[in-house]
């Protein structure tokens, strides 16, 4: 009784100042190779980035795909609100999951999906410190076979963070040298009636990833460090695919 | 050099359906003793109630205490605007600390402190169940002290939970009979100059308990069950007193 | 690239006072469900017990299966030294995996693959209480999706536990009602070359799962309450099940 | 009502080799420093070492102290018999605490203490690599204030640890780089009836601390890492000594 591989497609801007000592492949080759070492013939894995045909996400590639994966940091303003309109279509009508990375809440499909800024009201840093990485749902499958961890090196985000109420914290980070919190790892469901910021939910059991797409945001990712090859992450990132892709 | 006890009024709306044989004191009795018991002369504690004098909130009261905590259910309607608004000022432009419980997430002072509706949008359930209380920040004082519990009998709450994004989660909940989370421990700052929602924050650690006024809410606390008797939730509750009075 | 099933035995002494309204089937039936129900066709089960033919362990039923899962408690004596001597040499000579339930602390195999007393050096109690079972280990395989949890009725053992040192604590008990701690989860390496205290291991990785035979000692399971039916402890048991197959 | 602070001697053995960079009052100096950096006026903390007077341990020394917190590693052999035996004395007849730590394990007066060899039955090695150390007792006083934390720097020791099965295992490490585990704080109670096996020990409670003298054990402490300017470890420490002083 073997079941068909979750299709995923991970997707970065490609950035040309991603250091090539650390993502030789860009950041998005690193997070495939995450999934494959990890997931074995249980993904099934395709990469593209914002300078192929149709910045990497043709309606095709959306509809094929079970999962969304995407890193950006600079180059935000590039992708198209074409770009951005089919990604928000296919996740809230269609079910496609959306699993956005560390920069990626202020991207066009993150914050048009939730229909918030994605701020970080508590400021952020780009002085690499360690990151406290806090289980806050250890039933949940994205925490499966992950404790509470620490990275070394990260970049800090502070908290709140403006996005509508999650259906869970699935991970809460704390910055030691900053002494700032910030949730880094939400999920929420989105999709046909169902207003992001939830306002229009009735009755029970609207938040518990009963709506159409499931959108999972995780903090951890600068470019500078070695975030994506940490094995902690990797477990999580799986992790996520499998629950965008409603497996778990 | 011992410092100053600290000063808390203890409020309830002295609900007439609280059975007696569980809080023969109403419920503020049995938070005032799990106060007095686990602070003893760090605490200096009173209680007043819906039934008193000024709704047992005159300006006097809110001068002369650093930290007001509220239990109320069924009479939100009857605590008065002008009770409300004095709460309100106090706590945004003086700094009282308030501690918001269980049905207080639809109280009058709760919803006009944080500007928000306070709605469970994944609804709710009184038949009573196991409730997993689990630590998302253990080096927050509010959690000092307290591992991850499980209340076995509490009424279930459904997240999304229609509040601005907090500064940080302290405690989440999972119901395992209904299958649900909710987040059971939140901190917010509120006060001059920051918006409810950190909308007009601007730069650095706006969320960390640089404001004003610190509120806490801690969602446990049905009537009909033995929570504030629980050793866990009373060192909660005296952990949340300090905090909001600036003392951690 | 399907993997055998681990072949298992669970083996009980077939009590007669085991209350037959919470364990129609004996304690063995319902720890054979919890693995067949979590595990699949992932385990392949069979259960014995004492007053089967041979003890219901002859030679064959040992060669055939991977790990043996055994339940005692008043029986302990009449285990024949044949049975007894029979397991040892499975378990140190050909690997058997043994998986010690509860009160079998003091059962003939338990003791003599040990070579100790399995003494309760802080007593015990059968007064139901709570047993809050916390995670030592939170990346060990039998540890695998499971976070700290409380069974709201068990019986009571106070440590220190008379064993040798263990390979590793999995998961320890504290006992709030009698102030009492356990270690509740243990794993050890037994057979060729390996004295059961450890005593005559000479260099690196004695202890981590290089010796011969597997053992692993989980202590709730008391015959008068629900243990058995708790969704966490039938999770622990098939993670223990194949850990001491050598599947993970 | 102030309690006497808890009298404490830090004892270390004076090694010329301790890097001066990183301690350069010895490793005894930075332990005091840590307990008075977060114990303030609840400690009266003096230092001794092994080329002091008496080998810093005069008889009066044992009987002002309530706790002693040793250091040492390789001059455990000029450690006199006579030293050990007055050491062993004060613990087992008057109830004096004892803190061991890292390369303790193999001294005399915690060897003869706890009647062990202290060995590493699962190797150790030099290499400097991440120690994982996880809570195993979150409501143990020495776990107070201390959530599961990671060393980005230390040494290796693997179990099993040859010592007696103690009344409580506080902490466990893991080293993800060597795939081995360690019971990193253990504590036990010795003195006056009380076998150090504990093997002539009846009936209820001889573990939970009502003996005559508490002994602690902590792994971390390689004098060429920062271990002992640590927050967390500072924060287990000065725990540590108040247990060990049997006021927690």
């Amino acid at each position: 009784m073997q079941r068909k591989p979750v299709k995923v497609l991970v997707w970065d801007e490609n950035a040309s100042d991603v250091p090539t000592n650390i993502y030789p492949e860009n950041v998005r080759g690193a997070i495939a190779a995450g999934l494959a070492e990890l997931g074995g013939d249980t993904v099934e894995i395709s990469t593209a980035c914002l300078d192929d045909p149709y910045q990497g996400l043709p309606g095709l590639a959306l509809n094929e795909n079970e999962v969304l994966v995407w890193w950006g940091h600079r180059r935000h303003d590039e992708v198209t609100d074409e770009t951005a309109a089919r990604i928000v279509e296919h996740v809230r009508e269609h079910g496609l999951g959306f699993v956005a990375l560390h920069s990626a809440h202020y991207s066009k499909p993150f914050t048009r999906l939730l229909k918030c800024t994605g701020d970080l009201k508590g400021g952020w840093s780009d002085a690499e410190q360690p990151e406290e990485i806090h289980v806050c749902a250890p039933r949940h499958p994205i925490a499966h076979g992950v404790p509470s961890f620490t990275l070394a090196r990260e970049v800090m985000y502070g908290g709140p963070f403006d996005v509508p109420p999650p259906d869970v914290v699935v991970f809460q980070s704390w910055f030691p040298a900053a002494r700032e919190y910030f949730p880094s790892g939400l999920c929420w469901t989105v999709g046909a009636g169902i207003d992001p910021h939830f306002r229009s939910g009735h009755g029970h059991g609207v938040g518990q990833g009963k709506g159409v797409g499931r959108v999972f945001y995780f903090r951890p990712g600068q470019e500078t460090v070695l975030t994506y090859f940490n094995p902690d992450v990797r477990q999580i990132l799986l992790n996520a695919v499998r629950w965008a892709a409603k497996r778990t």
